[in-house]
């Protein structure tokens, strides 16, 4: 029998039960940008971070001053909020110690997908090496959740997902058995040399660029700028 | 404005809802093998084929001898029937004008996941350029659907959407949004020059292998045989 442990991707929350069967941790992807503003927020000292599903509950945590609260749907800072999903606007001094509350269009609808998942942390290109290094030191069968587009497959997560794949199965300590597994890494291969040029042509980044978020693209597809790995605790986030 | 007509790609039967706002026409496919043995069985002179979603309703139509009645779950022909989803079975005379009756683990059900849309034809490798020249023809916007494995992303059918997509946005009258067409583009682009190589690391390939059905594979990797498109009419396929 096999013994090696499994990693295999999921492409979209809404195929998540058709996987968590073979899931011990969960990795919760959003690399455009949710993943990579949570990653950017505890490097730069943000303590704790609350995901939330909807835009009422971040008003809600509004009234109270000592959060820091951000809501993006559509790739636009919600109005009345001056946080969306930028990793920019979390290098900021200010936030150090803080909590922040934070709503967006996809990444925390991931997040809650995996709810009844046993370990859950959160991934991205920025942390990308760290989070490798934390799967190999858990050591447990991994499942990395997409959180795609409106719940679509979307190109630039799928790359992140299959960078994780190609690292754990080089180590030989890991197996996939799923096809999404493989066509994740097969185009995460196609890719590597140069993500930001191969992603031209994907949807979602059409419509960032059309937000002119062209510095926050080439920030998030950029790997391992930090070694933050974030990890759930009950239910919010902490770095681990 | 775009006057062109959209091509995407649907992963899964699971993902259907969220694509088909998309969809004019319909082309289902499940490479290993059901769409391959549709196709194969329409070549070699079957004149209509009902596809049933279980076993139950399967052996309803074996009490009538005008039938010929097909039932494959994972991968096996079902005990007490005579035709599964191999291609071969249906390279017999004795097919000539007769009613098909089939159910399978994967390929039929997405068909009946589709039973909303207006138009639904039935795609493979074994027919990919009449698939093309028939939607060439039609000129409506296109939905690609993947039966995968149960209800997962799988690669052969992936490839087979992606030959299509690529057939497709090459005449410049066509165009695809979601990163689902761009990805199956892509992964046919890699995989071209060598399909049944590439294939060997697909979780389903390996399953077949298992059951000793490579040269099924083989015939089902390989493109062009025929030139038949099956055609929904009503509940049941005929003849393009």
């Amino acid at each position: 029998m096999d013994s090696r442990k499994k990693v295999e991707v999921c492409f979209s929350p809404n195929l998540y039960s058709l996987h968590k069967e073979d899931a011990d941790i969960v990795v919760v992807i959003d690399v455009l940008r949710a993943t990579s503003a949570i990653c950017a927020a505890f490097d730069n000292g943000i303590k704790k971070i609350i995901p939330v599903s909807t835009v009422e509950e971040a008003i809600e945590y509004k009234r109270n001053k000592n959060y820091i609260v951000a809501a993006e749907r559509k790739g636009k800072i919600v109005d009345g909020f001056e946080f969306g999903n930028s990793p920019y606007s979390y290098m900021n001094e200010n936030i150090k110690g803080k909590t922040l509350v934070l709503t967006t269009t996809n990444g925390t609808k991931a997040f809650h997908t995996a709810k009844d998942a046993k370990h859950v942390i959160i991934g991205s290109l920025i942390n990308l090496d760290a989070v490798c290094d934390y799967l190999f030191k858990e050591y447990k069968n991994v499942m990395i959740l997409a959180s795609g587009w409106q719940n679509k497959f979307c190109l630039e997560d799928t790359i992140c997902a299959g960078a994780i794949v190609e690292k754990l199965l080089s180590s030989g300590k890991f197996t996939s058995e799923h096809d999404s597994s493989i066509a994740a890494k097969f185009l995460f291969l196609s890719a590597r040399d140069n993500i930001f040029g191969y992603l031209k042509a994907s949807s979602h980044r059409r419509r960032l660029r059309a937000l002119n978020l062209n510095k926050d693209i080439k920030y998030c597809l950029t790997p391992n700028q930090t070694d933050v790995v974030p990890i759930r605790e009950n239910d919010y986030l902490v770095k681990g």
